[in-house]
């Protein structure tokens, strides 16, 4: 299997993602420093990064490759995503300009677009990345959209290999307290890797933050085909019990998406969905915290979790760099 | 032909150009990924870059070298450049001690450092950047300064001959709306280069926009030594009757220079200066649109042209990267 | 010797600095381009850099290695620092994970974090940077602390050598204006190692700018090791009648620490402690003017002192490249 894009787990069959897992611990155990010599990444952060941005660049490095980091809006123009508007605003340069000539500069690029978070429907069918990525004629890698981030969908399901999760266990997502409305990219692209590995996956979430149904449905098949299955519920202790893995997430209502004012009203009373030692009161003895980071303390989730030895977030931060090795390695050795 | 700086295209022959050019034309028919091994370019951006960003890392890299991004004021010191002040404002290093001491840490430096837009012979006579280069005892690079940008000059002298527009054929230059008043670097190289080449240059722009004397004398001096001519006029029709080219450019007024109020007042009625599908009525019908980039879509030039077939502002802006490599291989191999 | 973690120029003896800048010696003659081949720094600037920013990513590069930068707060998340503290504030990531996190993807770390300024006690023991680098399980390099900037220490150690200062000669630390109150770390460092390398060192500072007792005490033990001698007077004059060297360094009010406004009433008489011409009517002929940068002209330090021949900074700045691939050969070859 060679890639040509890196946008979505769900574009590839089990067997391809099981593959591309076996890679990257085969560059794990025989590192291959040349494998990329003289082949450059292209590294576009529409948003803040601290994982992706160092770890995209060391893994290059370590194979061998190059790569450059354009922040447009610090120390480059800002981005205009729209068609037929006049571009007399702050925005100096359009995506159809800017995206392809950085493309044309290097040989694989990377894109990280952040949800708008105003229009649910826009953000889950993906519309900005999408208009995005057809402007792109080299190979493309998804640093997290509106909706999907593959990069950290595969580090997790390694993650889970790693620590050797049976894949018909008990998977909770479950949603955390934040000072404000999240993008739903992570908890749409753990739930599908959850289901994808085969779990039976529960989404643990309040009133008023149930995932849109496409994401559930595009979970749903994962789990058709791979025998495990998914559920929801707003009840924590019944969803909690007998868990392998609780994944930990913040994200914003989708009731009230793009409403801050209603978003905050709701989260006002649910500072009590934060996980603590008592969380994992009726999961399995073993049961891992997951998060995908940054995670605020005693916000999202307590220092006494994050410090203690359920914790395997830093872990799973790790895998990002492993991971990533192997897709950039399909997409350009 | 070595190179021991790259300042201003007007500093080499035109058969140095062609060289320079023939260099870069063997670079991206026979790469030589090794040729700069070891070598360091260090890059000082004391104002916003993307594609100069992007290029120069993604040279350095191509050719087995490598480099370093310095943003002053971004993660950095800001930087004074004035001599004989009291430093006891927001900059908290001189241009006099930064300089030197980033130099001394690399092979070979490139500086931006664009037009302040406050006093016109100062930015014509390029006194800011002049200044830094006598700071500097290494190879050195304009990555555009007040009055010059010879990398974008010569990318845009390749790509006419990648396109086969005849050096003797109607070169236009013209003025395009903008919401504010940019620097004059670009349509002065754009204009060097074009008479240099060859063209038949005419400058169309408003009342209020000519070039300044010097800028038109420069250029008026190339065209004499190639074969070309240089004419201004404020009639755009007329202007691009048969034009193989239209170079599209926004500039500030430079009878209003540093004056942002009258300056706006004046454009604030030359809306219509736009390039639009209609602007080509009487152009060649093989005319080419050609732009540096950023451009800002149905203000300066309407998208049916940006998207349309007239457009080669992506292969100008490619054109950066292929240029500058032959550059680097002069100054560092 | 191979070095685990460079930190603190007193963690090693007088003869592994020795050994350090004499390995530094031998890259500078004989360059290593390939001895960190595939081996990756991370660079963490909690605080602006310039020179140390630029010199150790070309230091890597020079030995055939790479590196990564982040900036948290630009581009990447501000992080938290405290323990205990419910994150609902402006910082999304905790150092407890950032930190191990991109030490998981490279080889050695460097930090910068400035002094708080605001409890001197915290300051002097560098209580935030040891809380850091116990999270960190690679090679891990001090790039400024609070208290410490060991790489400036051992550059300007260098630069003694180069110059051929004698070890015994009067070595003067003079406090100079600055707008505001800087950290102790450079002059702290500064004064450990002119102790450490065996000059009569002199601290040349106002009233309410006596160095803290921590401070005095653990340059007086290294002046103790190599024979000479550390004292303090508030008088320039005699300070200065007969030295060899003037380091003239800014730094806070330490009676006033953490009270911005009583350490501008302080300073508002001080500006006659600039370094001018004058200054050096007593020193002797041959007299150095030695200062970390970044300067500001003419309020810490004259122009004329500056551009005239005493000023070594430039000279020190550039072994700030030197002896950092001296520390990295340590640490990753």
């Amino acid at each position: 299997m060679s890639l040509a894009r890196f946008l979505d787990l769900a574009d590839f069959s089990r067997e391809e993602v099981l593959d591309l897992l076996a890679l990257a611990d085969r560059l794990q155990q025989h590192p291959e420093p040349k494998a990329l010599a003289g082949r450059i990444l292209g590294l576009v952060f529409l948003n803040p990064s601290l994982r992706t941005l160092a770890s995209f660049q060391a893994g290059m490095a370590r194979l061998g490759g190059n790569s450059f980091v354009i922040t447009p809006g610090q120390g480059t123009w800002a981005l205009e995503t729209r068609l037929g508007v006049a571009m007399d605003g702050g925005a100096a340069e359009h995506i159809r300009e800017g995206l392809p000539v950085l493309a044309s500069y290097c040989d694989a690029l990377g894109i990280r677009a952040f949800a708008e978070g105003k229009n649910l429907d826009a953000d889950v069918s993906d519309a900005g990345f999408k208009a995005m990525a057809t402007l792109i004629d080299k190979p493309l890698i998804n640093l997290e959209s509106a909706i999907n981030h593959p990069c950290q969908a595969l580090a997790d399901w390694k993650t889970l290999d790693d620590l050797a999760v049976a894949p018909r266990s008990k998977f909770v997502l479950q949603w955390v307290p934040h000072p404000r409305a999240l993008p739903l990219a992570v908890p749409a692209a753990a739930l599908h890797m959850a289901a994808l590995r085969g779990h039976d996956v529960v989404v643990a979430r309040p009133e008023g933050y149930a995932l849109p149904a496409a994401v559930m449905d595009k979970a749903r098949a994962a789990a058709a085909l791979s025998g495990g299955s998914v559920t929801e519920t707003d009840d924590r202790a019944t969803a909690l019990a007998g868990a392998q893995v609780l994944y930990a997430k913040e994200w914003g209502s989708t009731t009230h998406y793009g409403d801050a004012d209603g978003d905050a009203r709701l989260r006002a009373d649910l500072g009590h969905w934060q996980v603590t030692g008592r969380t994992f009161e009726d999961a399995a003895a073993s049961c891992h915290l997951m998060h995908c980071l940054p995670v605020r303390r005693n916000v999202a989730v307590a220092e006494e979790v994050l410090d203690g030895p359920r914790s395997v977030v830093l872990h799973e931060a790790h895998n990002r760099l492993v991971v990533q090795m192997a897709v950039l390695h399909r997409l350009l050795a």
